[in-house]
């Protein structure tokens, strides 16, 4: 196990109806005056923005708003709320909604205290101070709400690009599992496929000696193989999509991945498919890792065994655990398959002549490589995409 | 699954030779008079305390010193570092050593910032501040380094209580698994023992629809039956004492038992055995617990049958879901053994004939119960500590 530091001082709020105490949270963490910053549609529709705002005036609490963040969080938007909370002294963002909505209000949050530029933070530039944060989760997936982590995307070029930091991390998080019910069953399968790769990303290590870690890791995983079948089958279940929900903190707060080396070279890959088509993160995510797994899988088979046998109760093959390895990877697939997700370009709708000009966004060059678990050349990384035809 | 909360706030700093990182982080949370609380002997034996002061030196921090914390800590040492805070306008605790320094530390924090008497907080009274306290662990035990909780004995009357709040969580935990290598393999196991306890105690329960954290628990339990058996048999295996101080941590910041009923009843009933023969708690613990699950097994036999599965590797008996739970059972009581627990009170060296009086210290009386997984009456535990004999 390597050294590590581990962090997560976010005050988490979870069940029925918590996002009534909203306002409570807010004065606890010291805000005063608070900017909503929220996608719209559904969570104005829902009812959630009234209740939320209502939560605010009973503690007396002031608010402005701004809506109208979009999937893949843009700068322009970022730079409007900045301004707004010059404007209006606000001293604590409130994020309703997903990680966009989140991630959006991270990057205010950095940026209102800062008099550069906030891309300046996208670009590598150390976040020391943000505005406080908290949320109102409205969908299991990013794991925003838990992290220190975010991402924009500035229109300019549409460059994708994270920042993170300590000063990040939401000071509380209100994470009632009934707001997930009315999610359509593609966007709560996405959701679970971001978590689940989540996990993966921190399981396929070189570090040796990392029961702990592997065995939280295969906890969130086993609860999603379980759970998940069952909210597609009847989203109004609220005990699953409770179990759910907490999974997909726990998977992203990095509780499960402290002291190894991550591999997050299949985000990366799957960046430049959502970059291309649209697609949501949590579909790409799907059609790429079985390719990455079935690309990578000789690093280190006994690992592929490992996941084989205590996450989708193969029987270890001691004779071949190549064979053992392999079915785990198809029972992923079928997995994957079961919950409405595409495995495939072809299902996604992405084309094979594309491949090139995915590969060559990726930016490696020559000799250039990313990931850890294997490093990745620019041959490789086609060769993954070809697996996923 | 319940609604609950949960903060974990705790700054962890993890693996070898971080306690030479002390300064900084007492420095980070804003101390400048440090009161040093620790044991004695190993403690200044191997140099640590020396390298802990040199760490404060470094940055400037000037510190005062109060060992002599024995297990089972005393209020008179406590009121005794109250005072010295006071005197020396102490404003940061740093405890060094297990838990019995850590929770002397946070009762002297808790007493330090009120004028009443300290012991009104283990009598009930809430605790709303407290001086910051910072831990180095020297035994993966109490989990008292990540959680909130406080456990004193009253020299009169020899009254052990407890207190909690979040003001006691520590602002940082510095945690290197080299400094428990030099333990002896009894303490070592005791400490395990208690760390699955501390799963244990969450795990059964009468909450349903609970599988994420069913199954952290199951990764803590897993990850203490692989590695234990390896510190016993090496007790310089540095990874395999790296996995079961991280799970120690786990086990008790109660991130494996967010949203259930909890059941600390066996906490309880061993407290009489420690308290009248002097033994180690984890020995205690090892020797209630077996007696424990075997009386309230059929309260849900199906729970048992799960973790005798999941846990202990048994082969499900789909025709009698009792017998894979009694094996689980008996898998538990062979495991301690292994690693050099005793599993009776011959073995522990307690006495038949004490049994009626430990049970009247329990203060029960005629109608009063413990426990909530199955309430458990006088007779009830009397029937427990005679299935122990």
């Amino acid at each position: 196990m390597n050294n590590f530091t581990f962090y997560s001082p976010t005050y988490f709020v979870f069940g029925k109806d918590t996002e009534n105490e909203a306002g409570r949270y807010v004065k606890r963490f010291g805000g005063s005056k608070v900017l909503i910053h929220y996608g719209g549609g559904s969570v104005i529709r829902s009812g959630l923005l009234d209740r939320v705002k209502k939560a605010l005036t009973n503690e007396g609490i002031d608010y402005v708003e701004l809506g109208g963040v979009k999937p893949n969080p843009r700068s322009g938007l970022v730079y409007e709320g900045i301004e707004l909370c010059r404007k209006e002294a606000v001293d604590f963002i409130l994020a309703v909604g997903g990680g966009s909505s989140i991630d959006s209000a991270k990057a205010i949050a950095a940026g209102a205290l800062y008099e550069g530029d906030f891309w300046d933070f996208y670009e590598g530039k150390p976040i020391t101070k943000a505005l406080p944060v908290g949320t109102v989760l409205t969908i299991a997936a990013a794991g925003s709400e838990g992290s220190g982590d975010s991402v924009i995307t500035k229109e300019e070029g549409m460059l994708k690009r994270g920042a993170g930091g300590e000063a990040l991390r939401p000071v509380f998080s209100i994470l009632n599992p009934a707001l997930t019910q009315t999610l359509p069953a593609y966007q709560t399968a996405c959701g679970a496929t971001d978590i689940m790769a989540h996990v993966f990303e921190r399981y396929f290590t070189n570090t040796k000696e990392v029961e702990i870690t592997d065995r939280l890791c295969e906890a969130v995983l086993l609860t999603m193989v379980k759970e998940v079948p069952r909210v597609i089958e009847d989203p109004n279940n609220y005990e699953a999509r409770a179990n759910i929900m907490w999974a997909g903190m726990v998977a992203h707060n990095n509780l499960v991945g402290v002291g190894r080396e991550q591999d997050w070279a299949s985000h990366g890959i799957e960046h430049e498919l959502s970059a291309l088509y649209d697609v949501a993160h949590g579909a790409g995510l799907a059609v790429i890792f079985p390719a990455w797994m079935t690309y990578v899988m000789k690093q280190d088979i006994i690992r592929f065994a490992q996941i084989a046998v205590r996450v989708w109760g193969c029987e270890m093959n001691f004779a071949n655990p190549e064979e053992t390895a392999k079915e785990g990877i198809e029972k992923l697939k079928q997995f994957l398959t079961s919950i409405g997700m595409p495995i495939s370009f072809k299902e996604l709708g992405a084309r094979e002549e594309d491949i090139p000009l995915m590969v060559e966004k990726l930016g490696l060059g020559e000799n250039g490589t990313m990931g850890s678990f294997m490093p990745l050349t620019a041959k490789d990384v086609e060769q993954i995409y070809r697996l996923a035809l």
